[in-house]
């Protein structure tokens, strides 16, 4: 089986240059979801892109939804066909352009230009996603050309909001999720650790955000007068917050760790060998040493640890000058990073015991919860994941690296927790590909690459068996 | 000598209706100095009320300023006179008569009111401070009409910008230091402990205002990419705010306390028995109970004991909803109540010590500072507190009682620093005086008992030598 690969590579490769025009006139579409003037664009991306799923051999449709439209296409895998179901996961729409005075060219003319490592393609989207969606349908069309059909099962997911807060997707998938079930979900919207070196996500931290106002007098009062004989809700607020992390900037909140599992030795093994550069990382934004947890690397510290930090704080007298007053109220919004297997729900319970019991007698805390995300996290084990690395192996010169990402992706949640399917993040972007900003580029290379990656992963899963 | 009182004693009661016709027509006069509008009104209570002290016999004379101007009196005491001067101290201008709404009567038309103490003048300036400044001019009147001079050496300093900043009252002290030389300054703009009970404020709190920037990284980042790995502002000054205050709630700044003198037992003795009421001053901004420094009463920790407040604090995202980012700086404004013999200077230094020790590498602290005022504390073996508390027992069935007051009177402090004559705080308004607000009042009886309370002490001083 594994020597029906090798066409399909050789194929792509004759066809980079017509792929490329394809990829050219979807970037061409400025889908830009967010902004009501663009509705039309991001309906015709849709169209187009259901179109190429047809003309690649898919059974594809668009289906409408009280935002931007999803785009469903699927193909059975080869006659008689057992093994496990794909869910191919992207998006079709784009950031807004601006500031469009920065952009080299056109946002929405795509070119090609010389780089240091070979062209790139220059546009909005390039890279974020229609060119790692691109890489997938390439994937598609060039084994259905070579072999008449797919090595495994697929199902293709697009939706047209991902920039915009994704608002018709849960609903969606919960109306969706007989036709949608899949064995796994690949998404192709991260990144890779360097051009020569493939990556897989294998975790995204989680978000439990709170808005937490501590309140006292029930008036601003003069500081002169009331100062040192009431409590102080700013004071009070400060306290609180400096209790939640210990001299060793270990989080203090009971049970807080009691869910959170370390890294695999092998992960942090991989972590260790990986170069990671703390002065480029920390250099770009003023700083020269990493802060945090003792006893942690920077990238165990952003990839696998759980966070507090304020986002936000602001009570009392906030304009120039002096005002003696002891205010009312103070209020700080207070997010954590989640890890593994560490529940939301718990860990909010948890932060509002602790704030509670430091409260001052008179004064009260008022909660409000904001965005709830449990992290994402493959677990070492997984069969798919040995499957991509299998697949990146036959493409790249070098093993693929398991890396994590301190943000998450809320997609990949929904997935999760409604389909079931086990989320598998291949992607292909690089970190200088200024995704959201002017002049987003994708390497050539980069999209060759993941085109071949796409069909290496589609033949490796043609021979799972589950 | 003490004789000589009585007649004066004996013809302010005579020439009450006189004397409230009197200060009725300085109410008149709008003399709102912070509004440009009321500029001529303000010159105009200036020249009245310098009219007023040359009625009563002594040199007056309207000085220029920068602002608006200062009103300077003097007179010698008896031929060959060669005890203490005193310096009365007072302003004629008034806090402007928002909300005019409010009021039950015009701002400027006072009218004499029942209440259930009896008549009430009613009207802005009542109290502060034409009402109190008119008490020692009755004073002074009755002692010169009844004995042709008064007891002791007096100089008079009225200043119209107490309400809008004393702008021009420190350069003036400079200018005029000789002129103004005294042994002690009569200060009568506080207040009483209730109509019965005379009191003499010998304790106001100074204060330092500083501005805290604690700066982070270079710009705000997302804290999903970089949270847990770099020191966030907002937490690094919520730990230093945190770590001002121990389990006590002491304030543990290195020599914070270093200069702070104890109450005397006879004024905590006084203080004990002066029924002050916790749920009342507490209940009226919504607490039950007093929150502060351990073991200390209410009173102790307002009017005799240092603290340490935030009035306002702010940085990152203060919008609706959640932002996740990591701000690059985060400011708080604190300021330190001082106490007795506290230096503001060494206090200020010794804050920015604390925080520049707890700053985490790669974080900076900025300072700005506002307001820097000492404390004033009479000591309890005061000459002059002695004669002010004998005079009191003069008109009043119930001893003066020693208060504090949590907040400060900025001119007093120049006085003391400037002239270098203790200040004697005896004042006479109540605290339902309205001051500042609508339908401001006086108490006939405690413009009555003023104006006697100043005649006594001008005997007493005339009968002390230094």
């Amino acid at each position: 089986m594994k020597n029906d690969l090798i066409p399909v590579l050789d194929h792509l490769a004759k066809d980079s240059a017509k792929s490329l025009e394809r990829l050219f006139d979807f970037l061409r579409i400025p889908s830009v979801s967010a902004d009501p003037a663009f509705k039309s664009d991001v309906a015709r991306a849709a169209n187009w892109i259901c179109g190429e799923l047809r003309s690649a051999g898919l059974n594809a449709a668009v289906r409408p939804t009280s935002g931007h439209p999803m785009v469903v296409a699927k193909h059975e895998g080869p006659p008689g066909y057992d093994g496990p179901r794909l869910l191919y996961y992207g998006h079709y729409d784009v950031q807004p352009a601006d500031p469009i005075e920065l952009w080299k060219s056109g946002a929405f003319e795509p070119v090609l230009v010389d780089g240091p490592r070979g062209k790139r393609i220059v546009a909005r989207g390039a890279c974020d996603d229609k060119g790692q969606v691109m890489s997938f349908v390439e994937a598609f069309r060039a084994w259905i050309k070579v072999h008449g059909t797919l090595p495994c099962a697929v199902t293709i997911l697009l939706e047209g909001e991902e920039e915009s807060g994704s608002e018709s997707l849960e609903p969606f998938l919960e109306q969706n999720k007989a036709e949608l079930k899949a064995d796994a979900c690949v998404v192709s919207d991260t990144g890779m650790w360097d051009m020569e070196t493939p990556a897989i996500t294998t975790s995204l931290r989680g978000l439990v955000y709170l808005e937490i106002t501590i309140h006292g007098p029930n008036k601003d009062l003069h500081s002169g007068l009331f100062g040192g004989a009431v409590p102080n809700p700013i004071n009070v607020l400060s306290s609180i917050i400096a209790a939640m992390h210990d001299s060793q900037r270990r989080i203090t909140i009971p049970h807080f760790y009691d869910d959170v599992e370390e890294t695999s030795p092998r992960v942090r093994q991989q972590w260790q060998k990986m170069g990671f550069d703390d002065n480029e990382f920390l250099g770009s934004v003023g700083l020269t040493e990493s802060f945090g947890e003792v006893d942690r690397t920077t990238i165990e510290r952003t990839w696998s640890r759980p966070t507090c930090d304020v986002n936000g704080i602001y009570g009392g007298y906030m304009g120039k000058g002096a005002k003696t007053v002891i205010a009312a109220h103070a209020t700080a919004k207070v997010s954590f990073r989640l890890v593994a297997n560490q529940n939301p729900r718990k860990i909010i319970d948890s932060v509002r015991a602790f704030v509670q019991a430091r409260l001052p007698k008179d004064c009260r805390a008022e909660f409000t919860e904001f965005g709830v995300n449990r992290a994402f996290h493959v677990p070492d084990g997984s069969i798919f994941l040995a499957a991509a690395e299998r697949a990146l192996t036959q493409v790249y010169s070098r093993p693929a690296v398991l890396i994590g990402s301190g943000g998450s992706i809320p997609a990949v949640g929904a997935i999760q927790r409604i389909l079931g399917a086990p989320a598998l993040l291949m992607g292909f972007g690089l970190d200088d590909d200024c995704v959201h900003s002017p002049n987003e580029k994708f390497e050539v290379g980069c999209f060759e690459g993941a085109q071949k990656s796409h069909a290496a992963l589609l033949s490796e899963v043609g021979r799972m068996r589950l």
